[in-house]
């Protein structure tokens, strides 16, 4: 029987609140056994990028991430909210190890091609290198991933967080019985976004149709949810969406995904 | 018989130019067998720190790193220059894996007491987990650290290069026979600062004790060759400084200690 793996992805306000993101870090370094963080980048890049007086690109309507954006999410994103994650979770007796899919080449993704839009330094995943992350689970450590990953020519890539997650609890459910928790500002997928309390407790890949059909489905959570559903068809065992709460289970209140 | 490893410290304008970092990391790429890189950070967190108008907080004519500027230093050490020198290495089928001194509780440091000068958010090694970066060299990995260390109570502090260097040197030498390498910008320890030719082939204690008496040891010097000796008194093998033409072996004009 394969041992279980819970892979945690943090986003949102959970990042940008200091009180939040410890609160979250407690939970998830009390996890029993193997588990895996990935984290988003908040809202600390942009205002960096106004601090540092950095015009924002936009191609039809889409944010473009250009040379200048890429070292900056390479700055906040692998080195200040990485690390502090990484020191934080020491202090909590968890051996954390931060990473991009750069080190020990982890996640490799491919630079989207340019079609319509150009979206710059942005990559897609294509390879997750599961057996060097297993080792790292055999070390007793515990992978922290930021979503910047490279091409193997020497590019670093932005990547979207909630990818990274979900293509990693694929590639791991070779070795593990993977559980995908995706954490953000809500309790679940709402019903109705203006009541945070209608949240979907299962939402099954026919009722996800239906609200795709009826475009009730907030643009920000498509790209999740594609990804959550992704995860289910390939091997991982479950996916829950919901706060920071159910990180420990103290909030029941969340979205169950089931085929 | 223990196998070897090279422990090699890049600083200086090495960092701060393109071409002669390409250079320096392809020729570490190229090494034969197992490999640590350590490196500085060049003069990327002073500029970024004047584009920030972060104000230089100075005691007793000594830098003092500031929470401002710890945060700073992290985002550009363990953020962009680390990871911009490992995807670098990734593209050299080196399979480098960046790290922190907090990740994988790599370096455990203390922040340095407030003495006649407060030093800020600065920390001195204590101890190296070299078992956990051995399971990195064993896996295939060639770690690549920045000078960012932790104390375990989840603060990262800023470390000397040439100190995290020099420790690693020690600890690694339980495991393995290990060569360190320190590499700046001139050709070794200058007899004559003035003449860059001037290098000392070999440094031996007692010559270093003249030099110090007769003060002709640059103050820039002082810490990197304390560390240099520090080593070879601990088990490491052998200590050479030069440019980054002695990783590869093609520049022969290089400073080895001696003890």
């Amino acid at each position: 029987m394969k041992s279980k793996l819970k892979i945690v992805k943090i986003g949102g306000n959970i990042i940008d609140e200091t009180e939040s993101l410890n609160k979250a870090l407690k939970d998830f370094a009390e996890i029993d056994g193997n588990m895996i963080l990935v984290h988003g980048g908040g809202k600390l890049a942009t205002e960096m990028s106004r601090k540092l007086g950095l015009e924002t690109k936009m191609s039809a309507g889409r944010r473009i991430t250009t040379a200048q954006d890429i070292d900056l999410v390479t700055m906040i994103y692998a080195g200040l909210i990485n690390k502090k994650i990484v020191a934080n979770l020491q202090s909590l007796n968890c051996n954390a190890l931060g990473l991009t899919g750069a080190d020990a080449n982890a996640v490799i993704s491919k630079k989207r091609a340019v079609g319509n839009v150009d979206f710059g330094f942005v990559g897609d995943v294509q390879i997750v290198n599961s057996e060097v992350i297993d080792g790292f689970l055999k070390q007793g450590l515990t992978p922290v991933f930021c979503a910047i990953t490279h091409d193997r020519t020497g590019q670093l890539l932005n990547t979207n967080a909630d990818t990274v997650a979900s293509t990693l609890a694929i590639a791991m459910s070779e070795y593990y019985e993977t559980e995908l928790v995706f954490c953000f500002e809500k309790k679940g997928v709402l019903q109705d976004v203006e009541d945070s309390q209608s949240v979907i407790p299962v939402l099954d890949l026919e009722l996800y149709k239906n609200l795709l059909e009826e475009k009730r489905v907030h643009s920000g959570m498509l790209p999740k949810l594609q990804m959550a559903f992704d995860a289910l068809k390939n091997d991982v065992s479950s996916v829950v969406i919901g706060d920071a709460g159910i990180i420990n289970g103290t909030e029941e209140l969340c979205t169950k995904l089931v085929l």
